[in-house]
């Protein structure tokens, strides 16, 4: 991935080099100061440090129900020697102490008759009197200047007597979209073009980073264009984000722009994804060139674009929380390059599981699906599997706690009964990784997951996962099946190469796709063809794998293949046809010992529902004959 | 505290009452679904699982800048037998694959010369290549049911042709002050009236836990006034808040009200502060009748509301990260209530230390210094000194692993070292803690902070500090001077008394104010006693102890003391008067090795700017001639 024409500036002298030259611009340290009232402070930074202006309480008042007293009035009283009062005032909590006496007892401390109260114990001077200045004293140092307001802040300033707050207004981000194929939300798209989503997500970012954003019109590629939308921009902005051409294709003219039109600090930085960053400053306000690949562009935003809005807002930039846990696979990383790894979470007997996810810079559900980003530093080449590793949370340890972990097949099913259990109960998550049946039962053996979803050919017996559990597991596992579903050729619409069974594959021409090693899929071929004495070599396409059903069908959809075998659920997600070759059960393993885990007790209620069966077969290709059936 | 008017429901037996109390009056379980535009809809909670409408990439593209090929032209092509290739077209990343080729060869790795382009390595079909659905394939699910939306979530959802989301609208709150002596923000403070301070806290606890809030007018304490105003907010809101008037006093109408305009499921939970809460039901309409003490309304809206307005969402409740922290001190609880302790924390050599703050439920304060909340559960009689506890931090625990923490005796300087070192650098905190100079040192060798304030006087040697230094800590500490200030007589404006000196205050009818034992400033007025040979037996309010300075000039200041001995800034901010009997040094003490730690290079650098000195200067009372010398 080393390019020559962008260079690999390690992320700690990215940050200094593009500081230096904000200061060499310069560029403002701090936003301008604003005052607010402070009701409409909350979020925003102190700009000075906030001072007392009154007393909280202002008075010294009765901290309970009660009775005011002088406490030398009850001196002597016992409950052998009870004391007579006649000289009280009757007050409630937060009443001012009334002139006179110093001292509260409490309503159920009075045994009161008429007039009289009778007291059975002496109190000592300022029992239950709250203090004036007790919670704030006049004059003290209530907040210091760089402190973001939070509600109990503001309520203490108003009590404080303070009504107004200086703070930092919130910084002005500008959001530049360009690319001759960028097309806005909502267009009619052609052959080619790419929506604008990346705008969408950046100026989301801001706005949680309490910002203002401001989104441009799409700029074509053209450096006088893009030059001309940064000027404007950076006169009116912050911080001016410049989305795609930081790279150094032919129409990727960021760095040069900036470079032109002010200062160019960085391009490229030692960080993956998000190598192709640009770093510069244009009329004394800092740019940031985003790369164009959706993953880049969020971690962008996170690594280089929130320190320095912290900074201009005098405060210290949002941290998430982090834990540790065990990878579940081995991670390998390249030399040179930070690696900001996405990864699932899930905590699995007593640790903390963490399944990484694809890495591209271009899978933007890879990070949807993170409950956790895991940074692999440039001098690390990798982690070996099981290895413990400081992530960072995207979801709260205790939701990732009550998190059920599926690791195997893929099946619609699953997904739909994640959501199904979500919509009951909000604190329920399902979190499925697809790594194939054999992976699933590999991962589960080694304490990675509560579920592994599987259906596993065993070519010898001809019965599904059955063999594969007794050989790989043995006892201390149970098996569950979750649905029968047919299996067969996806292909295009109107089944144009008329394939109509396992046998058609090796036509001359045909282009199949396949599923990977370990897939039940693959095995289920692999069957297949042993079963007919054909040899896999014939089938043209058969070295070529994808990793889902879905993925699949997508190949067919887009004519990079002729057909590969997968559910009727892929085939009508894409509206291409499907030839059934054979009915399989796809059932879900766990330990024994599960079973009686609270947080998969709302699954098995779940499988035995007929309201979700209907809604399983209403997907096709489904049946809920033997769902939530322990057959082990 | 345990009273007869309100019961002790432990609290999650509350929840469940409560819980039942909506169920029965047919609350709704979720608001209603709205339909909005993606990019309106971070930060709502999905109403429906969100299937992808279309793939993305949709289309197979190239994921490099190089040149399109194929994979077949290559065969065979290395270093020592490099293949001229004459059929390629040059690509960008993200530009479709063309028609006809089926890998991408990146620029680097491509020698061309005009028209040919020569190749070193046979490439793979495929390679480069980002298939169509890499990302997201048609149909997959891409978000349960119950998801609350993130910036990353709705750009994926815009990249699946998702233009709009159902989601649960914003919950409504409605938020009722009441009470005869509350005042709204701004308005001119008679005696004993109260500003609402609850309205905006809570008002703003809604909308930071993604609710529209609603407050209304100030409502009297009459029942029939109440129950109308309650009718009137049920009618319009999700939730009310009925603040105030929750216990049992002669003016507190909540629970009759409840009970009458719906029903009443729980008066009074055992939990600390925020005992006297009602919970309820008012036409369809939870009810929550919070305490009007701003600790207790805070927590109120954690404890109770926030689950239930998640609930409506159909989401999990935002969670607090939470760590493990060791308690500086004992903490004790009473057995039958769940107590929420506020701590500050802070990372002193490799554990992190809790201090509890004061736990007044009208110490609002406490709640703004607060770095975590720790629950000492009913069951549990308090914590023993050094106790490990789980604390749910309200700060980030790198920013407060950055923070340095001083434990000892308070002063003003402290304070404004503080908010000009955070000015400079926001990612700085020093945090202090109040207890005296002797509980500092105790502090500093138990390892419970980094530095100890401290003006503490040697009756035997007439030295400050240094004595106790050697006695108590030993070899290995190094003391610091922050600043000389003036301690003398703090009494009312005019000194209508017209105190001079010590040996005044033993006059007859004096109302003297002492500071704690431990406290530097006692130990002057002992020795000053002392060495007049003076009894402090003879001193009318010897034994009535405040805690810090502001504290004393507070109480001469309610009228509620004649004098007590402190600084002059304290007696400036309270408006008194100020007669000097002594200057004395303050010193920061600190571990001799504590001088190397990075985080205190900013305070050491701080002390020696005159500019810093002449804000000293100009608070009063402060000399600067010796600040910052090491002194040991």
């Amino acid at each position: 991935m080393n390019s020559p024409f962008v260079s690999d500036v390690p992320a700690a002298a990215a940050h200094t080099a593009w500081r230096e030259a904000r200061a060499a611009a310069g560029c403002p340290a701090r936003v301008a100061t604003v005052r607010v009232p402070v009701g409409e402070a909350v979020g925003r930074v102190t700009a000075e440090p906030v001072w007392a202006k009154r007393s909280a309480p202002a008075f010294d008042s009765s901290g309970m129900d009660g009775i005011a007293v002088r406490a030398q009035d009850t001196v002597g009283a016992a409950e052998t020697t009870p004391v007579l009062l006649t000289d009280f005032e009757v007050v409630d909590t937060g009443d001012p102490l009334p002139a006179g006496y110093d001292a509260v007892i409490m309503r159920e401390h009075v045994h009161r008759t008429g007039e009289q109260a009778e007291i059975r114990a002496a109190v000592p001077p300022y029992q239950h009197v709250r203090s004036i200045g007790e919670d704030i004293s006049a004059a003290e140092l209530l907040l210091p200047e760089g402190h973001r307001l939070r509600p109990v802040d503001v309520a203490a300033c108003a009590a404080a007597g303070v009504v107004e707050l200086a703070v930092r207004r919130a910084p002005v981000v500008a959001i530049i979209p360009t690319g001759d194929e960028i097309r806005p939300l909502g267009a009619t798209l052609e052959p080619g073009d790419i929506l604008d989503t990346n705008s969408l997500m950046l100026a989301a970012q801001a706005r949680e980073a309490g910002c203002a954003a401001d989104v441009t019109e799409i700029v074509r590629d053209d450096p006088d264009a893009i030059t001309a939308a940064l000027r404007a921009a950076a006169a009116g902005a912050d911080l001016v984000l410049l989305i795609a051409g930081s790279s150094a294709g032919r129409d990727d003219y960021t760095a040069r722009v900036v470079a032109g039109a002010g200062t160019l600090a960085v391009h490229g930085v030692a960080v993956r994804p998000g190598h192709p960053v640009v770093l510069g400053t244009v009329d004394r306000t800092p740019v940031v060139g985003v790369p164009g690949y959706p993953v880049s562009a969020a971690l962008t935003f996170d690594i280089f674009a929130a320190p320095v809005l912290a900074e201009l807002e005098g405060a210290a930039p949002r941290e998430r929380p982090s834990t540790t846990a065990h990878l579940a696979r081995k991670l390998p990383s390249a030399i040179g390059m930070d690696d900001w790894v996405r990864v699932r979470l899930g905590r699995v007997g007593d640790r903390v599981v963490a399944t990484p996810l694809p890495r591209g810079a271009g899978v933007l559900t890879s990070l949807v699906r993170a409950d956790g980003l895991l940074v692999v530093p440039s001098g690390v080449e990798g982690h070996h599997a099981g290895a413990e590793v400081r992530v960072e949370l995207l979801r709260g340890l205790a939701e990732i706690d009550r998190t059920v972990v599926a690791i195997g097949s893929h099946d619609l099913v699953l997904d739909l009964a994640a959501s199904a259990l979500r919509a009951d109960n909000p604190l329920i998550t399902l979190a499925s990784s697809n790594v194939g049946s054999l992976g699933g039962l590999v991962a589960l053996r080694d304490g990675l997951c509560h579920l592994a979803g599987s259906h596993l050919l065993d070519p010898a017996t001809g019965e599904y996962t059955l063999p594969y559990v007794d050989k790989l597991l043995g006892d201390g596992f149970a098996v569950i099946r979750l649905v029968h579903r047919d299996q067969g050729l996806i292909v295009a619409p109107g089944n144009p190469l008329e394939l109509a069974k396992i046998d058609d594959l090796t036509r001359q021409g045909l282009r199949y796709v396949n599923r990977q090693r370990g897939a039940g899929t693959r095995a289920l071929l692999d069957h297949e063809l042993a079963r007919r004495g054909m040899d896999p070599a014939d089938i043209p396409g058969y070295a070529r794998e994808e990793h889902t059903h879905l993925a699949v069908a997508a190949a067919v959809s887009s004519g990079r293949a002729d057909a590969g075998l997968g559910i009727l659920a892929a085939a009508r997600a894409f509206g291409l046809d499907f030839v059934p070759v054979a009915q399989e059960p796809y059932d879900l393993v766990l330990r024994t010992d599960s079973l009686a885990d609270d947080r998969l007790a709302p699954l098995w209620d779940l499988l035995g529902r007929t309201g979700f069966h209907d809604e399983v077969e209403a997907l096709g290709g489904y049946s809920c004959a033997e769902t939530g059936r322990r057959i082990r």
